[in-house]
C-alpha cells in the first residue's frame, strides 16, 4: 500500500479512505458513516411515530433529503474509487446501500413509495463489516465458528421442526376447525410455531377440551426441543473454546500434545517445549 | 444384485426403484416422490383457505384427483413388488400411505370425510426414511444418539413435570375457582403447563392476588425447570461428541478401541500402545 | 427379614407388605395403590368438569366413597402396623394421607368442604417414593445429584431474582401506573416474574411508549437470565455424569486415579487393576 | 484494627459498626439493616395496594416516618463517621441511600412527590454488599466470573440482537402497517423483541398471512438465538468449574499451581510432581 504509482492520485486516496479501515482517515470516515447511518435509522423510526411526524414534518424531511444526499455521495464515491464498479454494485453491500438512497428521490415521482425509506435500516448490516476491523473479532469468530460446526445439526433440527409444524397444523386444523380461530392449515401450523417455540400470543389458542389436551403435548414437546439447539450450541462452543486453550504445542521428546497455554516443560516426561 | 435369477423380471425391477436408493433410478424416484409429497400438502393447505378455495376450487379438485392417482399406482406398486405385501401394508409407513390415498375415494361415497385429506400431511414423514440415505446421516445421527442415551432421565424429567402438573392444576383450581376461568381441574391442568412451559397464551390467567402469587412460583419453578431437559440433552451431545474425540487408537495385541487420549498402555491388556 | 420372632405375626406380615417392595406381595401392593392413587385423582377430576359432573353424580359420588373407605383402611393399616404410629402419622406421607382420606368424611358435616377432596392430588407425590425402588432410581439420582450440587448457586440465582422483580416492579409501578393495569407494586412485580420468565400472558402489558421500552430491556434481561440456571445445571450434570464414568480404580502401582469404568490395566504404566 | 489511636473513640467504633462486619455489632448492624430496608419495602408495597391504603393510610405513614427518620440517622451516620464523607456521599450506594431518604421529606412541600418513596427498592441492592460477607460468596463468584469472563460475547450477542430487532422492526412495519396495531417503528421494535426473547404477550400480533409468515421465521430465529447465551454462559461455567478441579498440586521446586490433573512433571519447571 506504501509504494504507489502516481496517477489517479485521489481516486487511490479515496479509495483507501472509503474501502479500508487501518489508516487513521479510514477508520474516521467509518466512524462517521456508522454514525450517519444510526442518524438516518432515527429519522426513519421518529418519522414512523405519528405524533412526532405531524409536529416536525418539515424538519424531518430536510434532514432526511440531507442524508439522501450525504448517501448518494458516498454511493458515488464508491462506484469511482474502485477498480471494477461492477462487483460493488452488485455486492450485497452494494445493493443494501443502492436500496437505502433510492426511495426518497422515488417518492418526488411516484407517490406512496416513501416507506421504502425504511429500507434504510438495513444498511445497519455494514456496522457487522466495520466491527470486523476491531476488538470484537475473537468472541464473533468463537461464535461463527460454533455456529458453522454445528449448521448441518441445526439444519437437521430446523427441517425436523418444519415436518413437525406441518402436521401439528394439520391435526389442529382437524380439531379445532375454523370455529375456534384455526381457519386454514397455514394458520393452524402459524399457531403451532407460536406455541412450539413457547411465544405463545393467545391471539389463536384452543377452545376445545381435545384441543387442549393436544396442545399441552405440543407444549412439552417444545419445552423439550428447546433443549436440541441450546445443546448443540453450547457443546459446539465448549469444543471451540477448549481447542484455542490447550491444542497447540507438541513434546519433541515423548509426542505428547494437549498441554496447558503457559506449559514450559511437557507434562510427561518433563522435556522442555518449544515455543511457537 | 446383479446376478438375478430372471423371473418376475419387471417386478424385481420395480423393487429396487421404489425401496431401494442406490442406483439412480431409486434416487430419482425418491425425489419425484418428495416433491409429489409436498405438492399434495401444499394443494391441502391452499384448499384450507377459504378465500383460495372459493376461487380455484375446481383446480384443486382436479389436482387432487391426479396427485390421489399417482399415489394409488405408487402403494399398487408396493403392495405388489414386494414379496410379502402384509410386511408392508401394517408397516408404519404402509398405514400412513393407504391414510394418505383413501380419504378423496372415501368423500365420493360419504359427505364430510374429505377433510381427512389432510392427513397426506403425514406422508411428510417419509422424508425422515428417505433422508436416512442422504450425507444428513452423521449429523441426525449424533442426535439420535444423544437422545437415546437421555431418554430415561427425560422419562423421569416428563413423569416430574405430570405429577408437578397435576398438582399445580388442582392446587389453581381450588384457588382461582370457575369464576375466573378455572372452570375444571384439567383446564387448570392445561393451564399449569401453558405457564411451566412459559409459552402464557393469556387465555386463562390468575386474577385474584392468592393465584397470582401461586402463579409467580409455578413461573420461577418452569424457569429452573426447563433447565433440566436441556442439561440433560447438552451433557448428552458433549459427552457423544467426546465420544468420537476419544475413538482413535487400537490395541495391537487385543484389537480393543476406546482408549483415552493420554493413554500411554492398552487398558485391556497393557501392552503399549503406538502413538500416532 | 427370614427369620423373624412369631409374635404379632399379621401385623409383621401386614408391615411387610405396606411398608416395604423387596417381596412380591409388596410390589404387588404399591402396584395396586398407584393405580388407586390414579382412579381416585381421574375422579377429583371427572367431578370438577361440570358438565360430566352433572350428568354421573350419584356414579361419582358411590366410586369417591370407595376410594375413601379403601384409604380409610390402607391408613388405619399403616399406623397399626408400624411401632411408633407417631412417626408416620407426623410424616410428610402420613399428614398428606390424612388430608387426602379425611374432606368425604368432612363434607358429612361441613357444606362446602367437600372441595378439599382435591388434596388427593398430593398422593401423587407418593409415586416418587415407590419408584425409589423402581429401576429409574439410576437417572433419577443423577438428576437429583446435580440439583443438589448446585443447590446455592440456584439459592444466588433466585435470591438476585426476587431482587431485580421487586426493582422492575417498582419502576414499572411509577412508569405505567395504575391507569394501565400496573394498579400495585405487588401485581408490577407479578408482571415483571410473567416477562423475566418469557411467560408473557399479556393480561398486564405496557402501554406507555417509556414503559414498553423498560419491559424490552426486561426481556432481554430475562433472555440471559434463562441462560444462568441452564448454565449451572448442564455444567452440574455433566461433571456427575463424567464422575460416574471414569473415577472408580485407583492404580496400585502408579496411583493414577481417572481410568475408563472397563479398563483391565492401568493407562500409565500398564500394571493390572484391582476391581471393586 | 485493633491498636488504634484513641481520638474521635466514637466515631471510629461507629465506623466500624456501620462499615465493617467482622466485629459482632458490625453484623447485628448489618442483619437489623436487611430487616429495616424489606420492612420499608414491604410497607411501599402495601401503600400501593389500594384497598389496603384506604383503611390503614394512618398507619402506614407513621410507620414510613420512622423508616424515614431512621434512614436518616444512617445517612448522618454514614456521612460522619467516615473520613472523607464525598467518597460515600457520590458513591453508588451513597446516592441509593440519599434517594431513599429524600422523598418523604419531599413530599412535605411538593405534592405527588410520594410516589418517589418507591425508589426505596433500589436500597435491597445493599444486600448484595453485604452478602458479599456471607458464605453464599463461593457461588456467586462463580456466576460472577463466568459472566464476566463472557462479558465480551454476550455484548457482541446483544449488539446483533439490537440491530435484529431495528431490521426486524422496520419490516413488520412496512408489511403489516399501523391498520394492525404495528403503529410506529418504536413500536414494531418492541414487537420484535416480545416475540424474539419468546415472551409473546400478544398484545400485539401480526395479522395479515404474510406477516404471520414472517413472524413464524423470527419465532425460530429466536428460538436459535436463545441457544446462544445459553452456550456462552454454560460453556464458561463449566470452564470456572474446571479451573477450580485442576488447582490442586503445587510444585515444591518453583511453587507454581494450576498443573493438568494428569501431570506427572511440573509444566514450569519440570520438577516431579508428588502426587497427593
Amino acid at each position: 500500500m506504501s509504494k504507489k504509482i502516481q496517477t489517479n492520485n485521489w481516486k487511490d486516496k479515496l479509495h483507501e479512505i472509503i474501502y479500508e479501515a487501518d489508516t487513521d482517515k479510514g477508520k474516521w470516515f467509518d466512524i462517521i458513516l456508522i454514525i450517519t447511518i444510526l442518524i438516518s435509522i432515527i429519522l426513519v423510526m421518529l418519522e414512523s411515530v405519528e405524533t412526532f411526524d405531524a409536529k416536525y414534518h418539515n424538519y424531518l424531511n430536510i434532514a432526511e433529503w440531507i442524508i439522501t444526499i450525504l448517501f448518494t455521495f458516498e454511493y458515488i464515491a464508491r462506484v469511482i474509487t474502485i477498480k471494477k464498479p461492477t462487483t460493488y454494485i452488485f455486492s450485497f453491500y452494494g445493493i443494501i446501500d443502492f436500496l437505502a438512497t433510492i426511495p426518497k428521490y422515488l417518492s418526488l415521482i411516484f407517490v406512496g413509495t416513501h416507506a421504502l425509506v425504511a429500507l434504510r435500516a438495513l444498511r445497519l448490516l455494514r456496522v457487522f463489516r466495520i466491527l470486523k476491523l476491531a476488538r470484537y473479532l475473537g468472541a464473533s469468530k468463537t461464535l461463527m465458528t460454533a455456529l458453522k460446526a454445528s449448521r448441518i445439526k441445526i439444519a437437521v433440527f430446523l427441517f425436523s421442526v418444519i415436518v413437525l409444524t406441518i402436521i401439528l397444523g394439520t391435526i389442529m386444523y382437524i380439531v379445532e376447525g375454523p370455529v375456534h380461530g384455526f381457519t386454514s392449515i397455514p394458520r393452524s401450523m402459524y399457531w403451532a410455531i407460536v406455541t412450539l417455540t413457547t411465544v405463545g400470543y393467545g391471539d389463536i389458542a384452543p377452545e376445545t377440551p381435545f384441543g387442549q389436551f393436544i396442545a399441552s403435548i405440543v407444549m412439552i414437546l417444545g419445552y423439550g426441543i428447546i433443549a436440541i439447539p441450546t445443546g448443540i450450541v453450547t457443546s459446539e462452543i465448549t469444543k471451540t473454546d477448549n481447542k484455542v486453550q490447550t491444542n497447540t504445542q507438541h513434546c519433541t521428546n515423548c509426542g505428547s500434545d494437549k498441554h496447558l497455554d503457559n506449559a514450559v516443560h511437557c507434562c510427561k516426561c518433563g522435556q522442555k517445549l518449544h515455543h511457537d
